[in-house]
């Protein structure tokens, strides 16, 4: 179980079958960091081209076609002071008749205390003031190679993960990911200090990462990615509109029910049916991702 | 402010502006009651047909058109100890191809416990066993006379309110309607002890309530059903897709921050940027039903 | 076979279970006229409130529960001289990120030659100068009265009919329509002298019309208005998304080709498969309207 | 204006900047062939992997970035004497809860005379018997390399062309693609005997083709394909759900009319609202195709 040290030197706007950056065994942690969506790093230097550019792909040993990996996120931390967002919300997320209301779009800046703890709005000046939030940083896009030799650009996602945008992607869960290509090709990018649901201005407060993230190569076939941190199980549909999203989570929560908790379909709808809870992770890239969620506290009660 | 005991002799399948079944004053309380879906009140005996009747309507004095009521649910408890849902999940709800692999439409029975704490799982036997989930009664229909005159059946839902089966509307929570017929004709019924996030099986534990609620004339205008709780402001959305749902009850937040909170567009969209939620009350009625949710801390900020 | 001559004295904005204006018996014609969008008559009179304003309803003797009825459009005449749109396209229709590249809405005027044949475009100026387009007169929105003692607004539509803005309602067509209330109570109005797949600006060219139409007692039931000419038959589903509108319509054409052409659900899917058509009714109201088509030409082949 | 006769060797399932195949001169015709979706050739033998497998990339001198290409199908023939096709509706184009009601998904084949004028269906044996239906041969897939380095499944389609399944590419159309690497890097694939609308059994009849194209490099920046046959000029919508689809080609059918035509958005509006037609390429791929179509008839009368 190796720690791994990695600077990147070169960023990926598309996920696709790379070059690998680094080679890492099953179970090994990687310590390394990402730029903002813009390709600026810890300084604030442009080091690449902007668009969730993607540090990795990491090569997993052992994680073969058809199985699935396990990457949990040890550490997603905002590694500079100064992060931004956008101050209008996008016309997709309004009445169409609405949007000719709306402001053009203009960045918002936000500057990030020392212990990383708040975001405080720096600009535009509005009726806010100096608002202060409290952080909750989450990793926007990050995936493995997708299926059929394809390279998918960091605007989208797709089975394999990607521009997901989901809040829940915070420090402590664990997603496991299909694996489509030998190594699985692990990447990922777009931090946010914070995001609202649906990430509707297009944008949450992006900055660049300090990340730690340790992955196993785990058994089963997976359709589309899923999740745990401590209350929950989650399931994750990436597509438009969002009621075909809703139908990839919640197929693959009745899935994962059946084949892991032995709940066939009848057991899994009265129990979904009165306990399933929904997110939607992002409503504005060309994908939209919703979330089926399940508390575990409900999964001890199965076959009692 | 006075406290009508009523009993209902009559129910409604639509919406719209029948002949009322009692005028209250601005601020006054009804402490009546509702049958469950299948048209059964407390001692399960069937009353009246089924589809989501409605005890109502109540003719609000002082409501005009144009304006909107604030509508408080004061209690919300289920009056007898049986009730029942669905044990399938809606082939909407999941993918297209995996509808096939579905049991036929079958009901669940659940066990409510004197103090109406627990839903037990009778029947059907699945290996969940006897499956225990606390309570949570909220009012699946309820609403005002639509506009122009329309009666709209109970199975769906709009800018009136109507089907919305959002599990949010629970006892406690205000909600605010707009007021298209003099008097607003309110009705209610379609009472769930407890229900998953979205319907999806296309019911919650159907059961009859006792409720009791008391109505205020509101100023203002609206265009979609608001409500707020302790810690938070609503909008809803009621329309197919999701997508629409999502624009309706966004536009609403934006127009509600703009109109009583003094953000212009800019400053809502920052705020709602980093700090919005979603919920999905249905997504199984003819017309689905999201929540645009906003907590309440971060108001006092505003203009701060 | 009776030919009523009925001149209209009063005009609905909802389809619902009015007072009958007149009972017909199975196979009369009825020869009366219908008022434009905004209420106005041959002469130009506001005569009503706007919004689609319905002549009828007309009461069937024999129009069952549960059985349909067929209308013959035999004629529909533009009356008058001068109709109008709109010179817009509906911010719905277009991307929104282009919606604010459109003009505010404004009204355009057309003028009818006498013969009823061309409409010319008289304002505003724009580069199409004075365009002439060969009249195709439709009939927008009919229906009977939906199920449930429902009254549904004339902006939008359902399995009752309703405002389907569909450009193939035209003379000659027979439409079928399920009945859900005795007598069927069927209703028409909002003539366009012509209009775009889709009713994108949100108006044909709107106009009042004389029309005559001749109704018989259908046999069978239906879920969705059928209809066929000289060339077609054709399913119309109404929903929105338009992708909801498709799965209705193509479910009713399987069902028809099930019932009444003996072709099994693999046999109806090889033709359909190959051969079937669609449009798009409107893209405008609040439900959509697709049209499911197949060419006569491949029915007597069926079973050959 | 040279013609070049293309044997291929190589195949790819995804669209992207593969190696070209034939460097060919702005204005040249390409004579070459394709496979069909399962990768079997004119003699039945199978030469590649399933999944369009696509004919190209086609390296075309001239073509530059941000600029166009117009492809002229020359000629789309049929060149063997055996296709398929699927005998059941797919699942997302039926209502959900008429799924069950369809039969397994299994294979027709269907016999092509050596005319190349009519399919006749060989099995299964239904109701339909024999059936003769007249071809009707048009191209699945085609597209230039995606932006931003991406390589796209032949399963689905985008502003780059790909999987659009749209029975109007027959031989006589001229198709425009933006070009966003260097050479354009055009590829075909998966020819259609025939398909119906929406290609609704998820297949038309594949069978591999003879074919040949002109390709010219075009003036101007376009954000979608682009179409004009004898009668009318096309723009093509790539996405889910259908409605976006309309948005795409609805808004890149004004900007033509407004870059190429001088009408403003106004006048384009006037004439699209009462002339525009649609067509539904597909309704069963990852991205569902919406063709907008305008009549040229309509397009001298511009400015007159």
């Amino acid at each position: 179980m190796a720690v791994h040290r990695f600077q990147p030197q070169k960023y990926y706007t598309t996920i696709g079958a790379h070059e690998p950056c680094l080679h890492i065994a099953n179970g090994d942690t990687v310590v390394t960091s990402t730029v903002d969506t813009d390709g600026c790093d810890a300084s604030g230097t442009k080091v690449t081209k902007a668009g969730n550019p993607q540090t990795g792909p990491f090569y997993v040993e052992g994680a073969k076609r058809g199985g699935s990996i396990a990457v949990r996120f040890d550490q997603l931390r905002p590694n500079r002071r100064l992060g931004f967002s956008l101050a209008t919300i996008a016309p997709n997320v309004l009445d169409p008749g609405f949007v000719k209301e709306m402001p053009p779009v203009e960045r918002a800046a936000w500057g990030i205390d020392e212990q990383g703890t708040f975001a405080t709005l720096l600009s535009p000046a509005t009726a806010l003031g100096t608002i202060r939030l409290p952080l909750s940083p989450m990793v926007g896009c990050f995936g493995v190679a997708p299926d059929g030799g394809q390279a998918i650009s960091t605007d989208t996602s797709g089975s394999y993960g990607g521009n997901m945008d989901y809040r829940g992607f915070r420090q402590g869960v664990t997603v496991y990911l299909p694996v489509y290509e030998e190594g699985a090709l692990f990447s990922l990018g777009d931090g946010h200090a914070l995001q609202g649901e649906g990430e509707i201005s297009g944008m949450g407060i992006e900055i660049s990462f300090d990340v730690s993230f340790t992955i196993r190569v785990a058994a089963g076939s997976i359709r589309w990615p899923r999740a745990e941190n401590d209350e929950a199980i989650l399931c994750v549909g990436n597509a438009r509109p969002l009621d075909q999203a809703v139908q990839h989570c919640t197929t693959e929560m009745v899935r994962w029910l059946r084949d892991d908790y032995r709940l066939d379909a009848s057991a899994a709808s009265i129990l979904l049916g009165q306990c399933v809870q929904y997110e939607i992770g992002n409503f504005f890239d060309p994908a939209y991702t919703v979330v089926c969620k399940l508390a575990k506290k409900y999964l001890p009660s199965v076959g009692a």
